[in-house]
């Protein structure tokens, strides 16, 4: 759908950033809402901060500013929904958002985009603003995957799918067919970082890297938010987990801060590698 | 298959232990084969020490014994296979130990099934020898569980069937619907520890319980080596996970000491129940 002008409502993590600079010459970035306790406002000067229980006013900010669609962009994490305050826009979702969470989050982030688009805003996924950061077919670094690589890549992102369909993560680490690791709430970094605990022998480590990570959307996944995000940590992390590389799919993440990503990799001799969808198969 | 005598090839954990003592009366036990490294000899008198690698020479133990039955018992880490120094036997099953390594934990121990079929002994399971230990439906403890914990027992259920059945892992932790963590390679009490660490507001915690850990197995397991267990270090990691209670099914798990089980439920306010098998939905 056609849209104007758009808000910028903005967690944590480096993506929202990375939307905010790519559309700093935009004149339709119309406002930004930066999300108390999930963005630094000083990342984002002249944006208003708002929880994420001022539904309400948010949708004023938006109009105010003249708005006609919204890009929800950034880490949130759930929230204590006890302790929430909400508005009275806020209080009105809040039983919708609540029956949704128990589903799991993209049940959660589809009732989200939901409720903007029933107060008449088009919602534009990150992609579609920052079209460099949108995963391509090939190597992001120097280094390409072995063919055993490649086959712990493809087992990973099989897993991945399947443990997505259920609504659990959107990643998973394969060493040797294996699958080590599989993320559900504690999230990739916390993944990998389980992974260099795990024994020596099941796992690779610098000097001998094996294993793949591998991160798809959930297959049912809402697109517009919430793809899987690849970024200088993730490469971090998979290193210190022994890692042989880090698999997506084209079209099926973000990377952030490309170029510091493939330094980030070579440095570290890892790959981080973007497959074609049809090399992909989906069970 | 009926057999007169039979081998008990001991790992760590409880299991061994528990099964031995219920053999202690039984002439039937040939002899047990404690597994360096992984089975204390001091806990089996009498037991011939081999490593895991020494499958000829287990053979012929079990052959001296007079055995013609062997129950595999107890916790063994996947080794290190390059480091392994087999014995002749063992030089011959380790292509297929290897090949069989890289498709998962149930793929690993039917090949070591196979290969003791193959040499003509009867393998038998634990709850064969421990009838005591399996689970039986009813609560373990004297807590019931509440019809919200009835619901993420059966998710939980549901989950552990799915990553079961792509040789993932035999457990998971649902809380309120949403799947707090999934068992892989780092195994339960590591999940637990973990669900522990995740935000408040997600999970429950001592006074306010929620969630549970459910373990079954595999949907296609080999049901006569590693049916789920639950002991009382499961309930300790449950309770400081902050979950109400640990569900199993009905002969899909073996409680470990059932009565020291019970008590640690009991005094950690936490229920263990073995559902009916025809409540659990399989997917």
């Amino acid at each position: 759908m056609t849209w104007h002008r758009l808000g910028l409502i903005a967690g944590g993590g480096g993506l929202p950033k990375a939307i905010a600079k790519a559309c700093s010459q935009d004149e339709r970035l119309g406002c930004v809402i930066a999300l108390q306790g999930f963005a630094d406002p000083a990342d984002f000067p002249g944006a208003t901060v708002r929880t994420i229980a001022q539904f309400g006013h948010a949708i004023s900010d938006l109009r105010e500013a003249g708005c006609d669609a919204v890009c929800l962009a950034g880490v949130v994490k759930r929230p204590d929904f006890s302790a929430l305050k909400p508005d009275w826009a806020g209080v009105k979702l809040l039983p919708r958002v609540l029956s949704a969470a128990t589903r799991g989050d993209d049940a959660l982030l589809r009732t989200i985009v939901g409720a903007f688009e029933e107060a008449g805003f088009t919602v534009v996924g990150a992609q579609e603003l920052t079209g460099g950061l949108l995963a391509v077919e090939g190597p992001v670094g120097r280094l390409a995957l072995s063919e055993a690589d490649r086959e712990d890549a493809l087992k990973a992102l099989e897993i991945a799918a399947a443990t997505g369909s259920l609504d659990i993560g959107q990643g998973a680490v394969v060493c040797g067919g294996l699958v080590l690791a599989v993320e559900a709430q504690e999230g990739t970094d916390e993944m990998l970082a389980r992974v260099a605990t795990l024994p020596p022998n099941i796992r690779g480590q610098a000097g001998a890297r094996r294993g793949v990570l591998a991160k798809r959307p959930k297959p049912t996944q809402e697109l517009r938010v919430d793809l899987p995000v690849i970024g200088v940590s993730t490469v971090i992390g998979a290193a210190q987990a022994g890692l042989a590389g880090i698999a997506v799919i084209e079209g099926g993440a973000l990377i952030i801060n490309p170029d510091d990503v493939a330094r980030a990799a070579d440095e570290a001799g890892l790959f981080v590698v973007v497959l074609p969808r049809d090399e992909v198969e989906t069970p």
